[in-house]
């Protein structure tokens, strides 16, 4: 990787007796020299272990299924999830080095038990309905569009109050958390604290009127306490920043381009310290520039058809595929229709540690 | 004021021939002496000379009615604005040392011209509509119970779209930009740019998706970019929140007392550097807790009828009627009915120059 | 001041005795109408009734000598301080509509004694020495070229251990304070509680090592807690400024003028919330660049001569004289020697609240 | 790790064909379920692989200079830098999942070509002088107990002015910029740009003096501009705080306990965005309590002698030792002698992601 060092000074040492010796010596106080692994470890641009990859819907929900029908959900392994095993992360249901997606199923009238953990977690709903999450107590309906919270050491749990199962996206800082050891976990209630299925959690009608604080919460969270950010919401937005490019009026990222960010009212920041979430809508026959940026996100294609390009490799998509940028990879969208995508990632972690890069290829389009 | 000096050694000079000449040559040098004037200038709590003063509704519409009569709008006095002068303040048209606040009236079909200034202004519409106001080229509709902003240095104009009258509220921060020399203006055009009447601003199509936040804006604005907050969001805001009290739930300020604060979703924070909006509701019956605060506080009834104690004093509010409490003077409010008032204070400026303290009286209630 | 409305439709209303009958009932209930008095209160640039203004030290020091002979200091009066009066002002005590200063003079073996303020102060010695400052309990040494602080809030109390009298500056923002009402004050001891005379406070001892924080100090704090500035560091930092421009360094503000700001340690930004202090020294034979800013300033001469230009007129300059520049006054300084300053401002109200803007002649020099 | 799970409803499917074949399929997709692995991923409290350990100086420095002698310095491998590998990460140079500690060995007259990357950097010197760090072109003196940076993408390179060897050490937070992907590296000039020796550096010329901020540098840095902490400061503050202990002052962290935070001082938080550096001094017969943080640090012993008790087992300490404590381990310090320490952690990553926690046993002293 650090290829051009062209100077005759370089460090090469001679392979003698001593030489070993010294190495092993250094193996024997647990030493490592620098000058023979830099290359891996400091490389010129990023170089992830992890893939670029993308899984299709129609692979994933079936499996799902079948697990739903051979494993019970409960109490220890606590939740019905199947995760995303990046092919290049060598058997760890990781996405990407910080971040965990999984599809998660829950039969008719189940119930996944409640616990807390450090780590963040959110839900996407890219299909059906009827299942509500209680977060800290508050049930949460969870429909089609809708990105739910269950920011860390929140208590939390999910039940099915219908006749069919249901599936949706977990994302969570999984990873990230395991490599650095931050985690904490504790059990809940076997069953979740409230059955109640209201359309409306108390979370949102606390916050969700734009631009209004409620004054008895003026402290500031450090996650967003919208337990629910809902479709009808979503939609209108992008709708709108369309309608404003129509009329001429600045509003989309970029021209066909409509996007919005979920942020925590009470900073205008991302919903939680470690995830970022987006939703994405291409016009029919918009393609986005070329793009590399430090750290990985994961999309899933919410409707429409379009295509992904990676590293120069064109895939198509459909409605539920997920796939995976890992850190400075290449990438391109293409929308066939109009092509909406919901998007997370691990940018906050980037962006609060200073290691935040993004390079644009503006000659390409 | 600062009476409870009981040592001896107190700064009183002998008044002899020497002493008055060494004052004469003070003034000649301006001077003032420290200790004949601190009693004054520093006193034990804030002592303001502004007073709390209610103006009646059913008193300032009407003369607002005959100036629309008499006064001509157009360019040079900019807006039939009439300016609610603090008795205390001694003629300048100052609510309050820092706050301005005036009835503004513009006839059928009339137009006030566009002009900018570094002064944060708003309006707010205790009842009619047919007025839009245009901030920097976005036409605004103003409708009853809407809180409109037109922060500092943002070009702004009104027209009359209807052929019956419209009154509202401005309010403003002129007397701390005047006291402190801050004011920059600068004319616009003699009408306003554009005399479309959308339902909605671009400003609010861009800005009012609950917790969601334009890709295309993610630079941190200093004033919020909402350019209208709506009586429906307001009012069901506020109905939620006692909801969620009748259900047990915290949500409410206080016991019967629901609010909201108006905020920049870019910070979460006050919508303008200097002036804090809110709206509070009180049950019938409920009474607020005696309060004091550092700053100046405007509060204008928008529906019901309750009474205002400033000082021991008691008074009766009617919807419109609209009154001020200076700095550190003590309030409450006692609702007869289900009782809505919007607020308007210096707040901001207070906390960012940390003078903000509050007292409240626990025991009387 | 607002004079270039050159539109036909202005807001002249006809002189008839209906508008001066609605006027007077204007007058009757409180109200003032904005349009005629619009062109004082929002002027096309700041339009400070302070003017600029220069105190010589050769008056100022005998008339406070005066004073130390005729006036007592002790409680009530509370400090023998005098303070300087801008002309445009109208007798306040104010140098500024923010700023307070003062020439406080403390006789052989004087106290002035405790009290605490809401409004911040700090002191600058220009000459002399042998007074001890004490701040919340801590004993600060006074000496030419120290900058002290007394934030708001803390206790504090002066006693010259000498058997010279002393004299120094003082800063506040009382004006600010006074006028928006959010001072409070309290008497404490009518001795100082510590009569010791240690060469460095605790609060220097604790703070005052470059790039340290103690690790029992780890919650930032609303002002300074370094008690005292002292010239050897500022002389040194100024110095060595001057050094690397020798030496080809960016290091200088402009060419031959080197500045220093004093700064929190426990954010990097200014000593108080309302006063900005800094120190700058110029090159002989250097001038600044014309220069308007919002806000106001206070600067005393340290050391050298030198001349200021305020509104196109120039007064010589030397060691102690005081003047004040008001919000949008241009101003221009001229070094005949190496030229030391001292200044203060209410820079970080305007920065906080939005109001700061600069303007800077680039053509002239 | 996850025991408690008490109720019956757990996840345990039975081991049937279908399951087995459902895993079959799950690989063949490259998914993983979540429930035969969480106990390992998310474990009640942080179980970190990584071990403690400790290094002793007496070995480290010994095999440096074997290394001196048969490995050149230069491009390619860049530096002769010894990594310290935690027995517990399984044979990379880390010494925790996010920090890299090494040894770094430079023989007389020699120089380490100039690069940048993206990862931060320090040394710190227990001791030895006569090397100088070339940090962005200028010339920074290294000398026993100086703490020196190279922020992520400041140049970089290293000579020896003398005619002995020099040894320090280096910190980095290489682990986690490899395992997150964050990485960029590149080639500077193959000498240093500047081989002058001067005391002081440009930067430390410009920013090390307390309290004060050059008026030409008021833009914050992510990094600190101060490009070395003076031992002389350093020794100073922390003997400061135990004076004041001894006249009864709060000054120190806990009674015998001195400590000082190395800070950025635009902004008065950590020097780079990734690691916390601090000094530690305790009197002799001090131990610190039993205590616990989420996140790894490193220590080095810098003079005095001790024990440091991790996991409840104790191990002598001499100068130069360093050891790791990983996330969540206990560990208490004690002091034979007067026991110096300094310490680097990736504390700013907790904290800034919100993951930080501590736990500190207040019965065990």
């Amino acid at each position: 990787m650090m290829n051009d060092a062209s100077n005759t000074n370089t460090m090469k040492a001679e392979d003698t007796p001593e030489l070993r010796k010294l190495y092993e010596d250094f193996e024997a106080e647990h030493l490592k020299p620098l000058w023979t692994q830099i290359d891996d470890l400091m490389p010129v641009v990023p170089n992830p272990k992890a893939l670029p990859h993308i899984w299709k819907w129609s692979k994933l929900f079936p499996l799902a299924e079948r697990a739903g029908e051979l494993v019970p959900v409960g109490r220890g392994g606590e939740r019905r999830a199947i995760g995303l095993a990046n092919p290049g992360l060598g058997g760890r249901a990781y996405i990407s080095p910080t971040l965990w997606a999984a599809i998660q199923y829950l039969g008719p009238r189940e119930t996944a038990p409640e616990h807390r953990h450090a780590q963040n977690a959110f839900r996407f709903v890219v299909e059906g309905d009827g299942v509500w999450t209680v977060v800290n107590g508050d049930p949460v309906r969870m429909s089609r569009g809708d990105l739910l919270l269950t920011p860390g050491w929140h208590f939390h749990g999910h039940h099915n109050d219908t006749d069919h199962p249901m599936a949706w996206i977990d994302g969570l800082d999984i990873p990230f958390s395991y490599q650095n050891d931050v985690g904490f976990f504790e059990f809940g209630s076997d069953r979740v604290t409230d059955y109640a299925t209201p359309r409306f959690s108390r979370g949102e009608r606390l916050w969700s009127h734009p631009g209004l604080r409620p004054l008895s919460e003026l402290k500031d969270t450090v996650s967003s306490p919208i337990s629910a950010y809902r479709w009808e919401h979503t939609d209108r937005a992008l709708a709108e920043q369309l309608l404003l490019e129509d009329e001429g009026q600045p509003a989309t990222v970029a021209q066909g381009h409509a996007a919005v960010r979920y942020i925590n009212p009470t900073t205008g920041g991302d919903v939680m310290p470690t995830i970022r979430a987006e939703f994405h809508r291409l016009r029919a026959g918009t393609a986005t520039l070329p793009r590399r940026e430090v750290g990985s996100s994961v999309f899933q294609v919410f409707e429409g058809r379009g295509e992904v390009v990676l590293n120069k490799q064109t895939t198509k998509l459909e409605k539920g595929d997920l796939f995976v940028i890992p850190s400075w990879v290449e990438w391109t969208l293409q929308a066939q229709t109009q092509f909406d995508l919901f998007r997370f990632s691990d940018a906050p972690i980037m962006e609060r540690l200073n290691f935040a890069r993004i390079q644009v290829e503006r000659g390409g389009q």
